[in-house]
C-alpha cells in the first residue's frame, strides 16, 4: 500500500520519555484549559526554535498552537478570507486544500508549475486579481517532494509586495511546512519570513515526531506583518469558533521539550533511494523528491487513473495523479516497510 | 473568580494511571492515523457505554469521535447545514453557539424559556419555518444548571415529529451534553435518543474528568435517525475537512478505558451547596441549579451589567446575563476553591 502519507517510523524514543515524565510529574489543572492560543512556555519553545529556523526574532506573541497543520490552516483561512476571495495555490497540490479555503467561503485558484513542478511567477501573477486574498505553497511538496529554492521564493515575496501595492490590498503568504524536516542530500528548507512580510507559516510535529494522530501543530504570523496584531487577535478566535478551542494540552506540553528532535530521517532516505533506484531501472520518468516521502513519477500510460488500475490489480496501491491536480502522474507514498518496496518493484 | 467554567477539580487518580500504562505499553504507530471517525475499539467502548445510558442499542458506526463538544457541534453544523438554514436555541444559552452556526452559514435563532428556564415548546413552535433545520438543546444547561425533563423532551419529540411531517423535513434535535454527568440530588439526565429519533447527541469528556485542554468528546447519532448512512457519512467527511482530521489518538485510547469514571462529584455538590445557601441568606433569588456547576441569580438591579461591573469593585467576578440573552441576571460558575466562595459571600 502505498496510497496512504502515514508516517511509518515509530516516534523517537525521547518522545515515551517526555510524555512519561510530564504525566508522572503533573499537577491539577495541567489538562486544563489555557490561553486559547496555547500555553505561553510553550509558544516560547517554539518562538525560540523558530528564531533560528526563520532567521527572524520570533516572540511567543507570534506563535499559536493548533489541532495539526490542517487545524492552523483552517484557522488561518477563517481569519484572513471575506467571501469569494481567491487563494492561489500550485498545481499539483494536496487537494483537500479545496475544501479548507471552500469552508470559509473563499475560492482556490490553481496555477500550473514548471517542469519539474518548480514555481511559475509567471503563472502566479497573472492569476492574481482584486479578488486575491493569499497565496498557498507547500514546500517540500505533497505530492511531488520537491522544494522550492530561497531565490525563486523572494521573488515571490518581490511579486506580491508589488501586486499589493498596486491592487492596494495585503496578500498573504501562506507556507505549509510540515514536511520541513524531512529532506534529503543535504537539501535545507529556505526561511520564508526573510522573503515576504506578510507570510505565515503553518505546520504540525505529525512527521517530524510520527505523531499525525495527535494533533499537534502550530501556526507563526512574520513579526513583520502588515496587520500583525488584529491578525492575530483573529488567528486567536478563529481557534476558538471553529472548535479546536485549544491544541492538546498534553502534546503541547510535550513539543516544548521536543523542539529539534526528529524521527530517523535515515530510514526516509533508503527507502526513497530504493524505490527511486528500482523505478529508475524499471524506465519510469520522475524528478527525484527532495523532501516529504512522495514520488510523483510520470505515469506509462497518458491516462493515469487507468494506469493505477493496472497497478491495482497487480496489487500495488498508488494514487492517480489527477487526484492531485498532476495528470499524467501517479503518487508513490513511501512511508512503508522496505520490504514493501522491494516486492512491489517488479510491479 | 467565578466567570469561567473551567473544571476545578483534579481528573480522577484513574486517568493517570490509565495514560502511564497506554504510553509504558505503546507501539510503534499508536500515535498515528486511525479512521477519521476514531478507532473502531474506542468508539466500541463508547457505544456500549451509551447503550445503557440511552436506552437504545448504538453501535460503533453510530459515534464519531472527536475533538471536544465544541468539535462535535462545528462537524455537526457543518453536516447538516445548507446556507441559511436556522438553528433554534432556548435562551439564556452559550453564546458561542451563534458563532459555531455562523461558521456554517447557518443562523440561531433563539426562543425564550419558561420560569425556571424551563422549555416553553410554543415558543419553539412558533419559530419553527420552513428553513428551520434543527433545534439546540444543552441539558444540564449553561449557564442556568437546569435539566430538562424527560416529559418535556417527550414533547419536544412529538411537536419535531408533527412539524417534520407537515414541512415535508427532517428536523434534527441536537443535544449538547456536556454536563451530563454533573447532577445534584439524585436529578438524572434523561435519554434523549428514546424521545425523538432524529437526535444527535454531541458531548465531551472535559468536564467527567476534568480535562478540557485536552480536547476529547464525540458525535452519537440516533441509529433510527431518518438519514442514518449519509448523516454518517457527513459526519466522518467533515470531522477530516474542517481540519480537525481525528481527536487526539491517546486520548482516545484513554477515554476507552475511562468509561463511567468521573471526577469528585461530591465536591461540586459541596460547593453548589455552600454557594445557594449562602446567596439565599444575602437574599438573592435564583432556581436552584440541578445540574452543572453554574448559579445563575436575578441581578438585584434591573442592570445586569452595570451590577457586575459593581461586583467587580469588591474584586469579585461573574458574568452579566446578557451575555448568554439572560438579562437581568447573572452568572456565578462554583468550579472554584470552596475557600473563594465563603470569602466572597458578604459581596
Amino acid at each position: 500500500d502505498f496510497s496512504l502519507g502515514n508516517p511509518n517510523l515509530p516516534p523517537p524514543d525521547r518522545f515515551k520519555e517526555v510524555l512519561l515524565d510530564l504525566i508522572q510529574s503533573s499537577k491539577p489543572g495541567d489538562h486544563g484549559y489555557m490561553p486559547n492560543t496555547g500555553y505561553p512556555f510553550v509558544r516560547e519553545a517554539v518562538a525560540g526554535y523558530l528564531s533560528k529556523e526563520q532567521k527572524t526574532p520570533v516572540t511567543q506573541d507570534e506563535v499559536i498552537m493548533t489541532c495539526g497543520a490542517a487545524g492552523a490552516l483552517n484557522v488561518t483561512l477563517k481569519t484572513i478570507l471575506d467571501p469569494q476571495d481567491e487563494v492561489i495555490c500550485p498545481a499539483p497540490y494536496f487537494v483537500e486544500y479545496n475544501t479548507y479555503v471552500d469552508n470559509h467561503g473563499g475560492i482556490l485558484k490553481t496555477v500550473s508549475t514548471r517542469p519539474g513542478f518548480s514555481l511559475d511567477l509567471d503563472a502566479i501573477s497573472d492569476a492574481i486579481t482584486e479578488k486575491t486574498k493569499a497565496v498557498l505553497i507547500n514546500s517540500p511538496n505533497n505530492p511531488t517532494g520537491q522544494v522550492y529554492p530561497e531565490e525563486s521564493l523572494k521573488h515571490l515575496g518581490t511579486l506580491l509586495s508589488e501586486k499589493g501595492r498596486s491592487l492596494n490590498r495585503t496578500l498573504y503568504l501562506i507556507s505549509d511546512e510540515p514536511y520541513r524536516k524531512i529532506v534529503y542530500d543535504g537539501v535545507s528548507v529556505p526561511s520564508i519570513f526573510p522573503c515576504y512580510k506578510d507570510s505565515i507559516i503553518v505546520t504540525s510535529y505529525s512527521k517530524d515526531l510520527s505523531i499525525p494522530g495527535e494533533r499537534i501543530g502550530f501556526i507563526a504570523v512574520n513579526p513583520g506583518a502588515t496587520h500583525r496584531q488584529s491578525l492575530l487577535g483573529g488567528l486567536a478566535l478563529a481557534n476558538r469558533i471553529l472548535g479546536f478551542v485549544n491544541a492538546p494540552a498534553l502534546m503541547q506540553r510535550a513539543v516544548a521539550k521536543l523542539q529539534g528532535v526528529q524521527a530517523d530521517l535515515a530510514a526516509y532516505a533508503r527507502k526513497r533511494k530504493l524505490l527511486c533506484d528500482g523505478m529508475a531501472e524499471c524506465g519510469y520518468e520522475f524528478t527525484q523528491p527532495r523532501g516529504a516521502f512522495y514520488l510523483f513519477p510520470k505515469s506509462p500510460i497518458p491516462d493515469d487513473v487507468k494506469f493505477v488500475q493496472a497497478l491495482q490489480e497487480e496489487l500495488i496501491l498508488a494514487v492517480p495523479g489527477s487526484g492531485f491536480m498532476g495528470p499524467g502522474h501517479f503518487r508513490v507514498a513511501f512511508c512503508v516497510d522496505d520490504e514493501t518496496i522491494i516486492n512491489a518493484l517488479p510491479g
